[in-house]
């Protein structure tokens, strides 16, 4: 067993009707800005309705900035700190998903600091590595999909399309969200090739989190009931999205896997991802998992690094009968078959073969730190190798 | 699947080697009270004296106070609150057991109170119900006991000897610990028999949690994992306490188990306990649990009011073959012969068979609300019942 340092200070409401739960809560502050996503769902599904209703009952005031996009940019957490402070808001209420709660919880921080230059606090080389001055505002994480865990985390995955970085910014002191809100009733409505991409970044992370070099009991506790649950519920999920026990099932499995990255972390399959939607910012984050995957873990199971974690991983997968590495593979195809991503093609999205050691140098470049976490090194032109073997 | 609601705060810093990163966590104030027994073992293995160290590389001065006794009094929790203001201190830093930990954690409570009086906070019909009126100390957890999970919550255990009450105090804002260390080579010298006691008072506090109408994922997640680890490991560390694999082992599931009661409860069987040794204060908390724990358990079966729940924890404690709830009894019992604890008499500790009336009134007085968590109700008879049976 290893050594661990686990700090997750979100309060957690989980379960089917929690959102009503809200206004009984000490609000931290006066004012909200909420933030949404600029499409629809939160309107037609009456969940920012709700909680309108339910900050106006708790005695707060809000402002609405409804701009954030999927793979959220700079520049809109930019526009997001900046809207906060034009309109007096003390606190943020991210209702959304992963999108809306990374840039967020970002513009929390930013709408605080003397500059609104965002890559001012990113630690890369294109950024200018400064520690934030001044407290951050809290925030509320109000979950609308089962997948990043980024309701009880502190950083958040922003892109900045000059630098070609998509990358974790953030996880200051005070980013974690004060609540976080997991209500299950409100991933009802999000369609079923959806809930695969976002159950298999969930997934990952907590598949990642077991087999990497970060891994210790906490971690492996919350991993291994995050892989039960998308394992045995993430098909009843995609298949009948009104199936409530497979939702909060599965929700509950994302914010282990949410607890997977405080406590350990993922490994360089979430770089490589980043580096395809970095530059195919039409890629959703969780197929672009999908599309590697096969290819990733086949390969750390080739070099013979973890053989028994792949033996549980398959365990918890239900193939309780497992005693080879390679029936994690089994497992993890059948499991996407019957998610309905099985044949997902990086073509597709306009990712040419020609690219794979561009985005392995990418991956290197932007989210290095994850392949310190990896079981063992894994060679450039090994992790070029992947993405070949995934292409089709 | 039940809704939750988990707060959590405290970092937590776990493993063998833990307590000399102190040093490294910005420290919550200036000068410490450190609170520790009034035995010796701090002392005779070494861990006061790098607890000292720590806190003088973290620039911090420190005062001590060493009078905390098994169960600890309320009295003692008055002393040390004044002790730390005579002295002081702005944060508090509890070295030793659970014990220690619940008398810390409300001498940091009381400390910053307009007054001295513990039971002015106290919320049954001989306390004052009072809210606390200012802000309470900063307290670190240093364990080094397997037993009560206090590293991770809000209250302690305080004894009232005036009001024959010993149940659990504090609960307020800011009372949980701001960090714990939770470094097991401070358990390897905790003799066989203590090591049982807590060992099983740690193991009772997730069995409960999983029979109690307050589960929930997140609870049964933790729960799992404490009854695997207790299980698997606990006859282990009483056998050999320099075992570290053991010892580890049965750290994380303690503190698993201090979460359990975090997000679920435990139930009736703590307050009966809690009666035995608020009239017998000779009696070990683990031991008094451990003497009743049989017949408990076995009334619940009888009633039929969780069936699948006690054939779940029977495979938790490694019979996987289980398939009726009385297995769980027969895992329990061997769990109990493993650890040399399957024949503890009451009389021993001076405790009639004709008591058993008067303490099931005083378990439902002092502690009624954990009788709220049982999987059903419990007569004041039968409770009783409970108590007879188990008398030897």
């Amino acid at each position: 067993m290893k050594t661990y340092d686990f700090f997750a200070p979100t309060r957690v409401l989980f379960g089917p009707g929690q959102l009503h739960q809200l206004h009984t809560l000490p609000m931290p502050g006066k004012k909200a800005m909420i933030v949404t996503s600029n499409g629809q769902s939160t309107i037609r599904n009456g969940s920012l309705e709700t909680t309108k209703n339910e900050l106006t009952q708790a005695g707060c005031a809000f402002a609405l900035f409804n701009q954030v996009s999927a793979n959220p940019l700079k520049e809109t957490v930019e526009q997001g700190a900046q809207f906060a402070r034009d309109n007096q808001c003390d606190f943020v209420v991210a209702l959304g998903g992963g999108s809306v709660m990374d840039a967020a919880k970002n513009m929390a921080m930013l709408a605080s600091q003397p500059t609104n230059d965002l890559w001012d606090f990113v630690f890369t080389e294109n950024g200018k590595k400064q520690n934030i001055k001044n407290p951050v505002l809290p925030w509320i994480a109000i979950t609308t999909s089962a997948g990043t865990g980024s309701e009880v985390d502190a950083a958040g995955v922003i892109t900045n399309p000059e630098t070609k970085e998509k990358i974790g910014v953030g996880g200051f002191e005070g980013m974690f969200a004060t609540y976080a809100i997991v209500d299950p009733e409100l991933m009802k409505t999000v369609p079923p090739k959806f809930t695969a991409y976002q159950g298999f970044d969930a997934l990952f992370h907590s598949l990642e989190g077991y087999i990497s070099n970060r891994h210790n009991p906490m971690a492996d506790m919350v991993q291994r009931a995050a892989i039960e649950n998308i394992g045995a519920y993430l098909p009843r999920a995609v298949t009948d999205g009104s199936d409530m026990e497979a939702r909060t099932a599965v929700a509950f499995a994302n914010t282990m896997s949410g607890y997977s990255m405080d406590v350990s972390a993922c490994t360089s399959e979430h770089s490589m991802e980043h580096a395809m939607s970095a530059y195919h910012p039409s890629l959703p984050h969780g197929a672009g998992l999908i599309m590697i995957s096969v290819e990733y873990f086949t390969y750390w199971i080739n070099r013979h690094v973890c053989d028994e974690r792949f033996i549980d991983m398959a365990k918890f997968l239900g193939k309780t009968d497992a005693s080879d590495p390679m029936d994690f593979i089994t497992a993890l195809k059948a499991l996407q078959k019957a998610c309905g991503v099985d044949d997902l093609k990086m073509s597709d999205y306009g990712i040419e073969k020609s690219e794979a050691l561009t985005l392995a140098k990418n991956a290197r470049a932007t989210m290095g730190g994850l392949f310190l976490c990896d079981p063992a090194e894994m060679p450039e032109a090994d992790c070029a190798g992947i993405y070949e073997r995934s292409w089709k």
